[in-house]
């Protein structure tokens, strides 16, 4: 690649037009409204779609993709752990409206059908639904010889779960005073690789880290919504936008975060090549794939399943009512964070 | 292109290899097989993954997509009914196991969100589940500027409808002396492209025929389903390996197609290119989308109800217990139709 081609410094300037993306994302949302959308339950954050089964009782329904990590996958010939992002970026945002994970299905499209790859993709699929507590119902191979070039190919996840209005995470009970947990992530997950994959590219020697498999906060969630009914107010998947989507729990708060988890080497190393700190918040999780929030009499009972469960957590602030937004004291510098306008 | 590029006379020729394909997915059911699949209801038609959410009432779910009539539409740059095929897909795969459509969720990955194609895909998505009486309760538009080329995307859908048991189609009923109903199809719908594309290529009058929507068979399917649960033994959606779909209703059972429903144009076009006409019904509809099996005294309530909603219906043929298989009399010659091994 020639070397005048600068190197991008922001999401944007890596080719993802996210204010573009969300302008279409609005007029679909026009364009689909139906007066039976009315059926559906609302949940603000906007993690899962809920199709009532009962009076009480509906089932949580999410789609999504791996994104451009695919990209490093197949840069790197290894191919048995995107399986594994694919079921986590779908189950971790079921788990965030409070539905247990059921079943899965994957959508898996490709020039051509190779084995040797094919197997190693639907072992990572399979080891994430083991992980996420979720049977692999279904799916659909799709072989477009003249779609998909050389060994690209693509993969959606679709993921339901159930719950009962008891468990239902709306959001709406969210008050000063209560309680923000993180739970650390393993590195990058599955958001921010258009940029990342071009500021650490094939050659740096970080750049097999990019592939670090999603970690998949099903089961200790799950445990908690079956032993603990309603300790969890609201629940932030970090996903595409960082750490804007605290702000999907409850629009109406502010969220101090004045001891965050650990910031990962990983985001460091991005760091040394991206605009701002700011940015870096906005884009990436930064070592913190999960935000919980919780009355702060409840508090230890979240964090001992999470951390019982394997995964490191912890209290890393609280919610506060004098502001709406998001601070987070990094030992540099207290940084603001805009709230993700997703809904 | 060259002259010396022989064109395909079989859907193997061009160059999709559906024995390799099926392989993979028992390869995968082995792998995927765990102890909590017992929970999902059984339907041997495979149509879609029944998840209970009661005693005696479970979600529906299926996932598709529209395979590469995608590539008809970027050809002739007309975007706005690939979305009707995409809801297509999915909703006839749910009514097939007597799942009344409930909502659905769309997966559109693109290398760059171009608004107008954007939109015109959404519009067709929206037309579709208008058509199917589902609500569009979510998405994923994905951006992937380095894994989809120029104007390249690719759609995944995926579908969720309710059952309860006195209205699921499991097929097991099906006896000797059942009627058959066919259902007309639109056109080619979108199976059996790869090839379709190669023996009517851009040039040719057809072409433009090669993108009507698939019908969408989901309004008479509920409105039986509601009014009169039960007398739907048996239903197959014509799609992937043509008539051989047929067998998925029940595979213990001849079935005696002796009087089909008028073969379509396109068909006849297509047909002068490829090596026989057993390998027309094992790769397109021919002109029938959907196959209904019932007592013969429910053939009239069935066929008054797709005819009143607008769609062409028939009375085909009957069941049979004399042989296994599907043996379908046309004008010109009887054929035997192999069974899908889909289950």
């Amino acid at each position: 690649m020639s070397g005048n081609i600068k190197q991008p410094k922001t999401y944007a300037q890596a080719g993802v037009d996210v204010e573009k993306a969300d302008r279409f994302v609005h007029r679909l949302k026009a364009l689909a409204a139906r007066p039976e959308h009315a059926k559906l339950w609302k949940v603000a954050s906007g993690y899962a779609a809920l199709y009532p089964t009962g009076a009480d009782s509906a089932v949580a329904c999410t789609t999504d993709g791996v994104g451009t990590k695919l990209l490093v996958a197949m840069a790197l010939k290894k191919f048995d752990t995107v399986g594994i992002d694919l079921v986590a970026m779908c189950a971790n945002d079921l788990i965030c409206v409070g539905a247990t994970p059921g079943c899965f299905l994957d959508y898996f499209a490709t020039g051509k059908v190779e084995d040797m790859q094919a197997d190693q993709i639907m072992k990572g699929i399979v080891e994430g639904c083991d992980q996420a507590g979720m049977i692999l119902a279904g799916g659909e191979t799709a072989e477009m010889p003249d779609l998909y070039q050389g060994d690209h190919f693509d993969l959606a996840g679709f993921a339901v779960g159930t719950v009962n209005r008891a468990a239902l995470i709306d959001g709406e009970k969210v008050s000063a005073g209560d309680a923000i947990i993180g739970v650390a992530s393993s590195g990058i997950h599955s958001n921010g690789l258009s940029l990342a994959r071009k500021v650490i590219g094939e050659g740096h020697p970080a750049y097999v880290e990019l592939l670090t498999p999603t970690r998949i906060y099903c089961r200790p969630a799950a445990a908690l919504f079956a032993q603990h009914p309603g300790v969890i107010k609201g629940m932030a998947h970090i996903t595409g936008g960082g750490w804007t989507n605290i702000g999907r729990i409850n629009k109406t708060v502010g969220y101090e975060i004045d001891r965050p988890l650990p910031v990962l080497p990983i985001f460091d190393q991005l760091l040394k090549h991206v605009e701002s700190r700011t940015e870096m918040y906005h884009t990436f999780n930064m070592g913190m794939g999960l935000a919980v929030v919780c009355d702060k009499s409840d508090a230890d009972t979240i964090l001992k399943t999470f951390n019982e469960g394997g995964f490191a957590a912890a209290q890393i602030g609280q919610v506060k009512d004098s502001y709406k937004g998001i601070r987070v004291s990094t030992e540099e510098e207290m940084l603001e964070i805009a709230f993700s306008n997703k809904t």
